[in-house]
């Protein structure tokens, strides 16, 4: 078989979940390393037909001045990661991948984020119809340089501020037509990549909690062009536990009386994140799911700071107060460390996997098997992380079975 | 419908577990505390119909000399449970159970067992046989003195040593010859309750890491008796966490290099405990499941230690050492503060409940779909905890769609 | 020697601080309880001519409407404290003290505690000098009444927002000037208490973060009258530890990089902190001490949020992020589990007991010796723990010497 | 001034506290990194004529056949450190030293140890006597070769099993004939080290918790040849935290019902320690100093675990259960994430430079000044870590106005 030439996309290109999977994929493809923390690599996928990490090009939009090559070793100088031993290794498909980085949007992502962008990009004024244009011509150009079959979009971005979204219209003939108003509708930045891709059929994920391609009228959109989507937030670290956990604590019919979270870090996310508007998109991400899975609501508190010194590694401590037989209290603490952007990176390795396999497969609109991904999944009610599992499992064999 | 009489009798029925069970029993049925930590008060077994509390009438064995409102106080005093309200509302029921309490046996229980026992259960001169046929006189007493449709037997009595099988018949038939033997084999106590039961036709359940009713003969015998039995060893903190931890690992191909639990509690559980040879039981039931679950032997670590301070509140802490994507080692730790009596008690109540009913939808043998309550499930290999409640939720939906 | 008759007025007679003071007082004037948890009990005080339990007759002011009783068995009820067992011992003494608690003052104690005061003390319209007045015929009363040779008051009431304090006059001559004033100065109630007590002649104790006694102009005042008064912010819990472990950083030329802290916890006084304002008081005293005691300031955070189901049970997980040897970064964190106002209640013991031998030993103005007992000490820049606990054991030797 | 050539001897020449040390070392005066973790740069000691870190030429002992760069190497692929930038700067240096290790002896060294060593020191036929002359030997070649005006010997070496010391002599003159007994006493190899360096009047610190030189015989020795000596046991971590914390609850009356404190790490001193033999003297060092500072014993429990995976990074969780007022029960939990041979290395160098300082100011004897430093110090009852403390700087002080 011919070799697929497959394009991974990244907005946000030199963040730090971009560099861990761009260093991580050309770690892979050069054997430097093996299948840890990657879903897609567990024997229970070994009979799909998945991509190979050989097939993969990147590019990607960036809204910052910084060489990936300066922003690994930031990277690394601030949280040890990835290793000076496999850095080394890659710094020539660093500059390679460079020549295939865009400049991004920063339209309507906030003051926070506008502060990072380079001034070329915060300089552009531009319109709706006009960015979005712009980032279609980037991927075109991907595309047709590199005879891609494929080019699949990932936002790995910072956080933007919520979006209200009460008044946006859910079909895509009337979110479309206003995008041509001189003032139009309050769309952030990664609602416009997403439409920029979906719009040319391309696949998008939504990795952060960004608006995204989340509104009904996108989603039509990924419909009529025949592609896939999926979001939003990726469940790395915290939400994951609870995801867990939860479904522990309501199957011994334990109730929850309240479930406090604290996360520190001190990466360019978190940095984002301690605007307070910034930050609210992701606490109500990471809020929800314990009364979808319980059934009740008990109380809750998530905090999320910036602690600088931490870097990258996001340190957790969960304190979780119980009611048992006899109605007696009782606790369960846990603390979580880890390296926040390498437990992001290999998810975003196998999403696009299992998103370009699932498209291949004749899948349209948004992926439901992929929820267990996801902190608030597109269409999806289930929060239980074992019982998102199974969709993925399922999912698999059937498309086996076919 | 006239009301079913069923006979609870647990062996070990002033231990801390008989305790709380008995305390939440009478508190059920007064309606002084709600189903908080009861399985079976789920939603999803509503249409079952279980036995309701009222249904239960308590008798037991015990080796010790100790009243059972005794028993009762002392466990308030040394760690505040069952609340000084609860009890004071118990007191007439307690004196009526304690009239169906009966001597027990410590028949190769070993030395720590046998000094907690009162001076007439250490005097008695009793062979095998012997054993088990004052054991099932008691059973049949109380089963006609209280007129009752079913006993169901439950061990929560202290840990025995392990004991060497190897060389014990598989057969029910050659087994029972052996225990005519003036110098039969080393069957410990735990095994003789289960034989007493099962071969009178009734349910046991081995909530220890006691032998029990583990060895094929003995079920063998539960088959021709035509009667049920489960065990073995609650699972109600920190395994209960690693059976549904260790599958988040796997599924997000997390490689664990090492996962060390400290267990600390001063309960008579834990005193046992503190000997060696009775603690060798009860971490080979604790540590083995990660590799199963995992597919792969990571370092593990599982102590228990008796802390008289702490009284019933068993206090683990875990360190689980992980390594992700880029072969980067990550940290999750947590600690569980639970009341251990009172996590074991309802799941005691719940299994009672569920083998009465399966054994009158005409189960026979051991009852696998009760996997998700033990550590060392009887002919389950499945250990992840999610996966066994699944194997209950379905023998539910079976059971009602008959 | 006749009988001292001492008494102790608690500001906020009926929260959780005064409500276990008083219980423990009472329990240790009938010996229900031990020496455990307070400071003037340790043998190194042993020889001095403090107090003892039978001296004092208990007073005090309240804003709320509610009896002593009530308030001691909602604790009970919310927080398991005190024990049923004492206080079922205490309600005789509980009914006598409670004929000796008047109406408090929220007079610019700000909105949330103005919420929490019966409808007859917020219907007051008292000016500034009128509530002085009314403050000090209470005591007068209370004195006279019980034939008291001392009164001693402590501010045990809720947190009051920070105040503004840089346009008030350093003389008590000026500040007394303005209490006149039709629109007097914004002196919050804990400062009218202090004036009161002091402007008398008795000794003030600010137990809390508010405002109190810190004033040079209040200073002066109760060095014009001859007596003593000492704040604030009683160092129970996180900060105690803090002070504890900082120095401990410093002498091994440990960096610390950043120090967290997440308090989180469910009685009134965190209800009341639950107001962005009034936490502001709190956590402006729990940070800065780590400056002080490293000679650099580490980033810090500090968190107290409101958890109803913990009650009083002041849960805190410290974070602490240093870097050794060769620039390394290690990881300290711990958590406490302490009940709140059973931590703080035998402070208040002591601190009077101290207080009430100081006076008697002529000592005239703040009492730097018990710097130990608080977050911000009067006038005392040491913040280490052990270096301010030495400056009470020399007080205690340098007294028993003369 | 002439510059000042001091020997600093580390018997274990290639174990991780030496490795840390010598790497550290040579970064100090390359200036590559800075004071950080060392207590001999604290401001308090500034006025101190110390020697600097240039003075010193590094030799030592070692049994296992390694290169120093080897063992540093090893030392960075399973824990992290040193850093490989660092590292990369000391190879020269470490090939210098390399010159001026010698083989090292495990004669009574026990079985663990022995098995460490190389065939060629395993082979060694020596008795006591004689091998006292081939370390004196070694000693003397490398003063001479290094023209030193001192040579400081310090025990970096693993630990070894307890010694029975209850039938050696008290007097030097009496230990002394024994060694040239055949069948002489069984002095284990870290004292033999002890005896051949204060024997040639050569300061030495026992930093490990074998016997060393802490038999009063010994002791005799240093004042005989006018040197000094200190040890044992340096204070890293864990036991640190106690000797800081147990303070606070004693002069808060806090009564410590229980403290547990597990350690878990996977260098090659816990992988001594796994034997249980020599893991005794460890845990008697570590579990002494409570009583002595709380003056009763609460329950203790201490364990050294050997984890594979966690390399030098030792892991300590620590559970305190006390009770304060009202004998109500809280608990404190800490864990503490070090790096072991980072926490010791700068401490090494600290007590040499605070050894050697003493030393030409006439100290003769043991160091009492320097008991902070140690789990066990030598003829010191105070484990108060700032008591102890204060006699570090009380002693500067002292030094500094003579």
């Amino acid at each position: 078989m011919a070799r697929r030439r497959i394009g991974l996309w990244l907005i946000g290109a030199k963040g730090g979940v971009a560099v861990n999977a761009i260093t991580g994929l050309i770690a892979l493809k050069k054997g430097l390393t093996g299948p840890r923390g990657l879903v897609s690599e567990l024997p229970l996928f070994s009979e799909l037909d998945l991509a190979t990490w050989k097939d993969f090009v990147v590019g990607g939009h960036e809204i910052r001045d910084i060489s990936l090559v300066d922003a690994a070793e930031k990277l690394q100088a601030s949280s040890g990661v990835p290793s000076p031993r496999i850095l080394s290794r890659c710094r020539t498909e660093f500059d390679r991948i460079e020549q295939n980085i865009r400049p991004g949007t920063v339209l309507n992502a906030g003051p926070t984020i506008e502060q990072l962008a380079s001034a070329a990009v915060r300089r552009k004024r531009e319109n709706l119809r006009s960015v979005i244009r712009r980032l279609q011509t980037d991927l075109q150009s991907f595309r047709d340089e590199h005879r891609l079959s494929e080019v699949i979009v990932v936002n790995v971005a910072s956080t933007e501020p919520p979006t209200a979204t009460d008044r946006l219209p859910d079909r895509w003939g009337a979110l479309n037509r206003l995008l041509d108003k001189p003032r139009g509708p309050h769309m952030p930045a990664s609602s416009l990549y997403a439409i920029a891709a979906l719009d040319l059929g391309l696949p998008y994920i939504n990795f952060t909690p960004s608006l995204g391609s989340s509104l009904a009228a996108i989603d039509e959109l990924a419909r009529l062009r025949e592609t896939v989507h999926m979001g939003r937030d990726g469940k790395t670290g915290e939400t994951l536990l609870k995801s867990v956990l939860a479904p522990m604590f309501a199957q011994r019919n334990l109730e929850i009386m309240s479930w406090v979270g604290h996360n520190i870090f001190g990466n360019m996310d978190s940095q984002v994140l301690d605007s307070p508007s910034n930050k609210r998109s992701k606490v109500m991400s990471k809020d929800q799911l314990l009364g979808q899975i319980l059934g009740y609501q008990p109380e809750t508190l998530v905090s999320i700071e910036y602690i600088k010194s931490l870097g990258d590694w996001k340190t957790a401590w969960d304190h979780i107060h119980f009611r048992g037989f006899l109605d007696t209290p009782m606790t369960m603490q846990f603390t979580w460390q880890g390296c926040d952007s390498l437990l992001a990176a290999p998810l975003v390795l196998d999403l696009v996997r299992f998103a370009h396999h699932a498209r291949r497969a004749g899948a349209v609109g948004s992926l439901d098997f992929l929820a267990s991904f996801f902190k608030s999944p597109y269409g999806v009610e289930e929060n239980d992380f074992f019982a998102q599992f199974s969709r993925l499992s399922n999912w698999a064999c059937e498309v086996v079975k076919r």
